[in-house]
């Protein structure tokens, strides 16, 4: 689901960035103290190795292989790759979210165009905005994994009221299976044609007008569906996901601490035990490469992907609300406050 | 509200560069000087500390700190962080600021497409124009919170001629709340066709336009919401307000001014008491950092937030004004002075 | 005014590069040499003041200083906010230019659409022309600084043939002042509905298409006052604006050349009395932050802003040469040279 | 073909990292391995010769280049360059496939616009989709070297049954051959102006909405032999391949273990005999450079370009598929289960 | 002319890299050599005097010189603002392409909406496409070097047969000159609304979609000439170029080879004779900022620029070509191949 913080950020305050520190759902801490949890129970074992368990020759060497992993680290530049990495994916994401498909604007055309009272003009006000909801949960199920387990296979959208049992059959039986995501939307458009001829719809306009917002939606869920299709090559996500791990693999040799080595600059004053700063820098490096780990498929499980199921609920639910009994929901034409 | 300061940068002078200094609100000034102060007390508060408290013995160990602070800071890439993370608050930020939703463009067609001076006439143009304003007003209570303190109710709008009480109770009696903000729209619509079977509409292209107009309105309306609910993935927030603080927390220890230290490369040559350097550095990063603070939620309270009120009242204002009494208000056709 | 030199790089030539640094007006000698002279005096002084007017102690004070500055100023990282600032810069100015307002699309179709040789059509014609050069001109006041130098009051827009006295006269007494924008658009439009129903045009689709190119033009000219109304946040201009000249602040003192340094990394192996890469890094970074602070306002009065005076006389003219005398400036049909 | 991995990283876990690491078709491992594998040779050969068949003398040759080599490597910024060209690159790569041609829309409006089940008519729709997607077939073949390579001729085209032999008589014999092209389309609109004289299609609308279709699909097509006539300039492209590659050779030396080195920086506390992290960084660069040597021709033969001749065949299957037998395939009218 | 490699690269592979690198034409090669021989024959005559022409005290000099440019050189950070400026190049580059001007898609209409056989009707179709073609050589003859000089006078236009002698002296006549470039345009429209009226175009709808297209072209024309007419800001440009070139003019010294000096960085343990390494980081700059120079003016004369003589020449012979005969062209409906 998505995580909506924005009301706490009203202000730009310094408590306003604490509230937001201390959020858990879909935060920097959720997603990244597994993964921090492993490298510092690696991190303490070598520390506990060299300084309980190894002799003087062993800590030599012990402190020859720190002193490499410290030295060569620097010559991956992670910061880097991250950055464009990451603004490809956030813009990827919210492209998908631009596309995701809401049934508004072409549910306020259907009540407009198409009027009548009469049960045969609200059943094709109705089953418009139905068959568009369909399309949208076949696509769904084809590239969600929530929505691919709550409708597992095609009865169970049929059971859930989306199409009938006879759609349902018009649609597995197709000669050609792809052509089923476009199957809900013909009939629509159908439908929109016969209401033309039987004067229901008033003129050429509406129909135009009527298949545009038909269009847009299903040129918006096709796009979606690119999106899935084509993803950000696989060599760029493995490039990025495995650099970040093999520095911070490489990492827990070369930020230990070592006594007397004969490298000046890897000497730190003071040992800590704990690595404070390699900690933050892994917060850092690891919580970035997280928003990207999150966003690369926003129609998944994260806490930040999109609520789909909710959409799905919602684009039925208002779709039907909005197209149906509009008469009796106007009120009066009357004078405004303002009229002079 | 906005802080407009294009007049003094009209020309890339030496003074508007001074004259855009000096200005406060909005300003880097305002948004930096609460962390810095904080920043600076703890700076001095610990470099009094280490020069009139402690012994030799602790000095040493505060030196050793103070030069693994040194060392280790800049084990974190701020700049690369930030130049992304502020491009895509900025380019969101605009992105909504294009979407606010302006009355205009619907207001010329509806005052030029359904003509007639009688009251009925000037009812159905006037309600239009205040329904539209009405969606607004409904959404930007939704994800503002000056406009929610200004109209903490529905019965808030109606008191302020948003909408009559017949239409607030046909609104919060909806069956399925989230269509109350297609509602207005709707009746819009329904007031266009109507006026249209009373050929007070000329032609069905009209109604197109007129549809076209409400469409591009609500569809930006829509946008804005979108980007209130899906907002900047909070972890990527997380990950660049907690690093940037986290770094600045680090050098308040590892730029302490030391003596004798047995790090040479720490040694500073000269104690300036006041770190005006880091105080620069300060500055820029936090300043920079604030740039995505005050617009990751440009819909708040900040200085540089979008001048919500005044939209509204303006967009009713203006709206009403155009579609209003159009015919008294044209000059008579005349021979213009290039007339050859 | 706009500085075009697309001619001098045809080719990628040495020669060309050459003709390119030898410009004066929009240069980036012309951006650079106050502020460099200034810094070179103060550079001077000081350099002057330390081989001359100090004794042994003082000039260990002024080398400890140098070297303090010579070694913090690379805390501040000037590249990388200037590469994402002058990005961001770059991109709003192009969006202004590419919304700057054309007549032509429009003329074309008035021309096109609305017949007739009679005074009062060509009137119709010209006036709606007019209006929309007059809604520029009064856009531009508000944003530019020439114009509204041109055109300090209504009346010298009234002077200058961009309205007559009765329209001034609505303009100036209109209830609801911000509405005026729209007012001459509304006058274009009721003079093509006017049209229409004397049968000046012939159909209703050639209102639609008039009414689309007002609608364009007006829509780009309130894009721009958006552009000029919500300007890059201050916060972020002050930030960029301010850390580039405290560096080079900072580089006075920091690139003194100093005898005898106790600091290695300082010591410059010759005197060259002129600092001649620091002037080049000053040429290059100032430079760089000029391009922004020219560009961020260019309704104004840099070399490089857009002449925006030169495009109002052109819509003007222009416009109306498009839709006056149509008819007797078209050749005869006849058969193109490759008939076949 | 197009590597779909997207369910892998349905959620940002630990185990989905591995699951992606695992795979081989367009992964990192397979586009790395040869030149890696090349690379290691070369210095495993060299790292023999300095260790068996040197005398001191020659060692301290070797030594001093190997310094030479270590020291200026990183003069060259290999980080920025990828950077900003994969973005580019990436950036095409997706605009290419945004216009790839999908005829599903113009389908759509051909079944519901053209009615009719006659052989006729059915023909007409039939032939209408069969010419858009023989433009595809024909711009494909001079595009995609698998389309080349699956059609050589025209004659293979029409023996797929893509065009008859009157049709590709007409195209080949064109005298203007870059006309061929268009032609297709130009069958299938005149096929729709004849349909509406004809009385198949009911009212002009239609035919401008047919037209649009056609031209949106016309228009992509035309775009993507844009991307391919006019690529990313070979300048930049040969800038960015041969610097990498450069790196990596001067790696050879500069990263070899030597001994007892004057030069201290260079002085590698242990001998690896592998170089880990050198090989990481290959890796890495490499990688990220075969991103874009990947993407800069999509339309090739890589793992990870578009499946253009399933796209081919799909288009036609399903564009045939939805304009035939439309009435039978039609659900009977009926009340969804939320009737109320 | 547009250099085209796209074949070369179908596969990622060794061998299409080393095809690439051997090409000529538009490459690295030709663009970097010229200005790379100027500066080797520098650096080697520098090099010559330094170790046959000096004494020891003025070697000294030589050797603080070298020293002093070698220390500086990286106050001067080349990799970010090249980044930057040559992203933005290329951007305003690949827009400038897709504004260049088609006519397939008005001829196509033109040939679908004006039907008839007889003299006049191709006439008017021929014109049509004529007018079009007129304007693109019009205005590219301000913008392109090589089109200018293939058309130095209105006259030579005339010749080629992009217009008649009426039409010239038309054009020529013009009270206002700039109203030029809608002048063709214009004739192109009352050519429309005439036909429109002889009943040679069926319907109004026709006559908009028509409007459509060329307004399409033309304001792409308009826009091709903005980018030509604001180009980007010479500052900006001036910035890129000196700063490239001042540094290789700054590596002249600092890349020398000198012996026994005091500055143990500066000391390369072996002279080569050839700054190898400085020659691999001329040709990454120079052929970096190469990139943005050939492109900064795409109209132009380089290997790059776009084929403006080859366009115009293949818009007037297919637009012809479309638009003419259309009727003995068409294959006769037939049933396809998969019709079952």
């Amino acid at each position: 689901m998505t995580v909506t913080y924005t009301l706490d950020v009203a202000t730009s305050k310094f408590s306003s960035f604490t509230r937001l520190l201390l959020r858990w759902r879909g935060s920097l801490w959720k997603a990244v103290y597994p993964e921090l949890s492993l490298w510092l129970i690696l991190y303490f074992v070598l520390s506990a190795v060299y300084r309980f368990a190894l002799n003087e020759d062993q800590k030599l060497v012990f402190e020859n292989v720190t002193y490499f992993c410290y030295k060569y680290t620097d010559f991956i530049p992670l910061t880097f790759i991250l950055g464009f990495f990451v603004s490809l994916v956030v813009q990827r994401w919210w492209d998908m979210f631009q596309n995701i498909g809401w049934v508004d604007n072409a549910a306020l055309y259907i009540a407009a165009y198409i009027e009548g009272t009469d049960d045969t003009t609200r059943m094709i006000r109705r089953n418009i905005v139905r068959f568009m909801v369909l399309v949208q949960a076949m696509v769904f199920r084809d590239i969600s994994v929530p929505i691919r387990r709550r409708f597992p296979t095609m009865e169970t959208l049929q059971a859930a009221g989306f199409m009938s049992e006879v759609e349902r059959k018009i649609l597995t039986d197709l000669a050609v299976p792809s052509a089923k995501y476009s199957m809900p939307i013909q009939w629509a458009m159908a439908l929109i044609v016969d209401a033309r001829k039987n004067g229901r719809i008033a003129n050429d306009y509406a129909v135009h007008d009527l298949f545009d917002r038909l269009r847009e939606y299903r040129s918006n869920l096709g796009k979606l569906t690119c999106y899935d299709w084509v993803p950000v090559p696989l060599l760029y996500t493995q490039v990025v996901f495995l650099t970040v791990r093999a520095y911070f693999l490489t990492c827990i040799m070369g930020r230990q601490y070592v006594q007397d080595s004969h490298h000046s600059d890897l000497n730190s004053p003071i040992d800590l035990y704990i690595p404070f700063l390699t900690i933050l820098q892994f917060v850092f490096y690891i919580g970035w490469m997280k928003v990207a780990e999150a966003l690369v498929n926003p129609m998944g499980d994260d806490d930040d992907d999109f609520e789909v199921n909710w959409l799905l609920d919602r684009n039925l639910r208002v779709g039907l609300s909005v197209v149906d009994n509009v008469a009796n929901r106007r009120p009066p034409l009357e004078k405004d406050v303002f009229w002079a």
